[in-house]
């Protein structure tokens, strides 16, 4: 970890005058045994930013927050995981600001400064009436220690909860970073999505956190991926309300870098978890590729080898197949060529120029039978790089996610359709 | 079947003029109890033309197939299973130089008269000192009746071969054409490409040949997906030697068409046929898509939801699962409007407007659950239509995708590395 930043304990709920709470409504099980609603609140206004899914088919909250987002600043977040109320229409759209302004309510807000998030299962209508009257109770739960609740909340297919916090020193000011996060992402997104909720108590101008969220989002969530799939209900929240105290950060200032340098942190630690926690995944690959002419051809390079089925296939088997790698990188519509191309498995040669490097097939083995290892591609032609995470891909993630029949039947049971 | 078109019998045999032979040269396997080399040869000179992978990794017989048609017409193709000869370095081009002036020699014809195709591992040198000895034997073994041997002698995953033969009435003339192919493609193009060998007694114009073979390409080879990999083989090869008698076929011709619809039936079949042998594969399903803006959206749509993961893993658990369909539809990035998108399961609607559609989910169930069926996607925005065919992913593949390493300690103990 780098010695800029300490870790700290709370989650979101670590930074100044933010409270949290989660409680258990019966959507992610009827038996309501899990928690699956969450609450984050700032007891101050905040300056807010969010990134969303770009995929075209939308979930009702991912609307309802952008829409907010573009009307002013967030205060609070209601998520709920168990169904991601998307492909549900108009009723989706009238469930979502329900629940915001269930929110808002009992918070003394205005609608539009709660940002709203659903992730679980798409095309089945919300149980909205097992939330809506839960709201009180949601809000009276809320305390400065909810932060591992909520984290618990957001989580569906995964087998943890997943959240960091963080102190760093900024102009002589104790600065707090608070973050959890959901997995799936492009891992499942039919269970449906990749969620995280950042809290900080920094000052900083709208625009600054705005530009910062973006550019932190594309060097983390971005470039993580398990199975190539997108959701529609990808999102990234982040509050700050200045409870620290210290003067306004400015975009292009010291404390600007300093800032974005810890959100970056904290965002790539979540975006590494999820991958880590991907469903049945045995190994974290990091592809870090090298020497392309330009940064969208590393970029293509990067993803073709973290999307390929077969490559993911041969890790999961923990067989150092270069062949399938080199077949990638050609396939990336990358400019590259063949007798240029270098690849590394951790520091051993496995290719050099297109053929087989002398180094012994079993000690390439032994390097990809361990849990985490990097395939580092050169391509030799220019100065551009770009780094992906990425996992193998197992029969058990096929098996697991061959049928969520049990999820219509549940539904017709609970009288939803 | 098109009452135009009479099935017949005999495969790339089929056509007056052509002799095929193969033989087992212990390549495939040391005991040399399989099939692995292959010979077509047409007793006159012949049109050509051919398509290769767009891969920028080209394996080494690619790269010479596609110089000697560049320089003229073929008129014998010689081909391995076994070892694919990519990422082999110059030591590859040597190979299949030997491989093409081998067979030039016995057949006395011009070296740039042979067409040279490999499919297997990657990145293993050739064993050609199997393969140059033999060829003698290879071009006495030839014959009208070895069609069904070159099928046999190219395969290497597949659970079967797979070739097709038809006559059809042009002019007047009784025109054959005959097409072997080797499965795998993007199925498994580490073992390691999709081959297809067309041969023909017709007689026609090189440009019409070559323009048609790329349009019929395009609507067959071009429309099939099993993992989303794309080989560094990949080669279609088809000769065209006039034996019919008939007079010369010119592009835009009335004869020209009626044969290229026949060639285009002969590629499709057989494209068809390589989805239903993928690996491991149980289902075979259309992907219809209709009403787009353009052809490039329809294909963006089909392509999305014909390779996606999930999609395709809930396939193979027969769960009709409209929302990971509509999800895929969504990151497509073709322009979609959600609540115009209808889904439909053969007949059946799952998604009307991007809602869930009244069909008892149990009846969905009953067509997904059978070895064939159609999703029908319309967009609702505009003429353009697009088919791709595809099959299901099941955790059986993966599982046979995970090792290639005893290739490595069979070559290791055969002195080739």
């Amino acid at each position: 970890m780098d010695s800029l930043f300490t870790k700290i304990k709370g989650g979101v709920g670590a930074p100044q005058g933010f409270l949290t709470s989660a409680i258990s409504c019966g959507i992610k099980n009827p038996d309501a045994t899990r928690l699956d609603l969450g609450l984050i609140y700032s007891e101050v206004p905040c300056t807010s930013a969010g990134t969303f899914t770009t995929n075209r088919v939308k979930a009702a909250p991912v609307k309802l927050s952008q829409a907010h987002l573009r009307k002013g600043e967030l205060r609070a977040v209601i998520v709920n995981s168990g169904n991601a109320n998307a492909c549900t229409g108009v009723v989706g759209i009238r469930d979502a600001k329900a629940m915001c302004a269930g929110a808002a309510a009992e918070l003394k807000l205005k609608t539009s400064e709660i940002g709203v998030c659903s992730t679980g299962v798409i095309g089945l209508p919300m149980p909205i009436a097992r939330i809506e009257p839960r709201i009180p109770e949601l809000v009276a739960k809320l305390s400065t220690t909810g932060g591992a609740d909520v984290a618990a909340a957001i989580i569906t297919s995964d087998t943890h909860t997943k959240e960091i916090s963080i102190s760093v020193v900024i102009d002589g000011y104790k600065v707090k970073i608070g973050g959890c996060v959901k997995g799936a992402g492009m891992i499942s997104p039919s269970m449906a999505t990749m969620l995280c909720f950042i809290t900080t108590d920094a000052t900083l101008t709208s625009e600054c956190l705005r530009k910062g969220t973006l550019e932190c989002v594309e060097n983390s969530f971005n470039r993580i991926t398990i199975d190539g799939d997108m959701s529609t209900n990808d999102t990234v929240i982040i509050l700050a309300n200045g409870k620290s105290g210290m003067p306004t950060i400015r975009r292009n200032s010291g404390a600007c870098k300093i800032f974005r340098a810890a959100m970056q942190y904290v965002m790539l630690e979540l975006a590494k978890a999820v991958v880590r926690d991907g469903e049945r995944v045995t190994k974290f690959v990091t592809v870090d590729v090298k020497g392309a002419r330009t940064y969208l051809d590393a970029k293509k390079v990067a993803e073709a080898v973290s999307k390929s089925a077969l490559v993911k296939a041969s890790w999961n088997g923990g067989d150092p197949n270069w062949g399938r790698i080199i077949h990638a990188v050609g396939y990336s519509r990358a400019r590259i060529r063949e007798e240029l191309v270098d690849i590394f498995i951790n520091d051993q040669a496995a290719c050099l120029g297109g053929l087989q490097a002398p180094t012994p097939m079993d000690l390439l083995r032994t390097i990809v039978a361990k849990p985490e290892f990097t395939i580092a591609i050169n391509l030799n032609q220019g100065e551009a790089n770009y780094t992906m995470y990425t996992s193998d891909l197992s029969p058990e993630y096929i098996d697991f996610n061959r049928s969520e029949y049990a999820y219509w039947k549940q539904a017709r049971k609970d009288g939803l359709i």
